[in-house]
């Protein structure tokens, strides 16, 4: 199942029906950026097309079967429309979100770039994530071609870097185009960046996430970078940097997490 | 009038009313962080004291005088109270928010920090932002002692670095103690970083802006940095930290801005 079909909504009395499926998960719940991405849709459908920027409240985990999402609109502007949306589950809401979208074409394009693209070896010398029995790597890595810096995979034999950063490359395993929707999900699916310092290894549970997009990339690999600069009063950052083909930032994420208790 | 005063709101009938004071403003329009700071106080009074993390999307300028703030919760969990709220002009809507709310207390302290401090001269050295009648420095910094780093501020004689970074301290002229919600304007308060930039000086509206507090300041000066990595399609953003006297970061903003037409 493509991911275009595994995040397609059905508008239905104003609302819209949608299905979280299995195998997009981790231990059995739903990957965070793919409940963003399946929520995104839906304001989207309700709104303009384009995601600028989008921000998600975890509420609770998102489980396989049928989810409800309910959007209002709070503003229609010239360029953009804000609005709400909630991913409802079958008991409870999963998600809440507040976002802005607007029109696909990025008018003015570059004015300036004051960072680069992580500089990685190519994939095939990377340390390719495949989901494992044990659990982890997880399920998700079935439905990606995710390859790790080697760097920061060492982590995996027990020599982490001390670093809180991943870096890597991604795509859909079949080639298939990467979308606005596809960059929310990319920007939440590698390992925690933690899992290079002496935490415990453990679930990092995300708080908020906001994403924004800053363009749909070139066909072909995506370079990744998340890091973490600050472990505080029981919460971390990650900040996320996801770069095309050509060379171009797609798009910037962070997320609030808790730190995990082991 | 204290910023405490500025930023009062008053429970009624289970929403809040509350008043835009004048002079906390740019060219007539309330700053966003002081509409962030009228809001949270809000929203902590609705739910837990604490603002952990608070997203805002601007819908329309926030112009002197009365306003009513309506709240709703989404979830009560262990941790934190997930809620949404919404300032609501006269008229229309000024802004619309989602963010989440905890205890005061951080249990775990500072495990790891990745990043230092801003280096600057003394605030004695650096250059004071004072309110100008010509409308920059705008009347908010009659509210606020700013000194901003002298090579970032050279950007105002015509000399701009090219690099999009403003560097300063921060407190209130009367020492008046720093909350979470005072961070909340800090995190908002300094020039926009494309004045160091060859973009044209103009408005730099604020599409949406997250706020993580993550402590309380000591007494004293903040240090601040803003810094912006990305200009494209039209939009770009600005991330904010702002660390206290004893060296620890207090709060983490990111916000996403338009650039400026010219």
């Amino acid at each position: 199942m493509s991911f275009a079909q595994a995040t397609a909504v059905t508008p239905d009395n104003g609302a819209f029906n949608a299905e979280i499926h299995p195998g997009w998960d981790i231990g059995g719940n739903a990957n965070g950026g793919y409940l963003i991405a399946l929520a995104a849709r839906a304001m989207s459908a309700a709104s303009r097309p384009h995601p600028v920027s989008v921000t998600a409240h975890y509420l609770s985990p998102g489980r396989p079967g049928p989810v409800n999402i309910s959007t209002q609109v709070v503003k229609t502007g010239r360029t953009f429309t804000t609005l709400r949306g909630t991913v409802m589950g079958p008991e409870k809401p999963i998600l809440e979100l507040l976002g802005c979208f607007g029109e696909v074409e990025n008018v003015d394009g570059t004015v300036l770039v004051d960072a680069e693209p992580p500089a990685m070896p190519p994939p095939d010398e990377c340390f390719k994530l495949e989901p494992s029995e044990r659990g982890f790597p997880p399920p998700l890595m079935g439905k990606l071609d995710v390859r790790m810096h080697p760097e920061d995979a060492a982590a995996f034999e027990g020599r982490p870097t001390g670093q809180p950063q991943t870096r890597g490359w991604i795509r859909f395993p079949d080639d298939e185009p990467v979308d606005a929707f596809a960059l929310m999900l990319f920007a939440d699916a590698f390992p925690p960046t933690i899992f290079n310092t002496e935490l415990p290894i453990g679930w990092v549970p995300t708080v908020e996430m906001t994403t924004q997009i800053r363009g749909i990339p070139e066909p072909g690999w995506l370079r990744c970078r998340f890091s973490t600069r600050f472990i505080t009063g029981g919460v971390l950052e990650e900040d996320g940097e996801i770069w095309d083909e050509s060379g171009r930032l797609v798009a910037l994420s962070r997320q609030l997490a808790l730190t995990p208790r082991g």
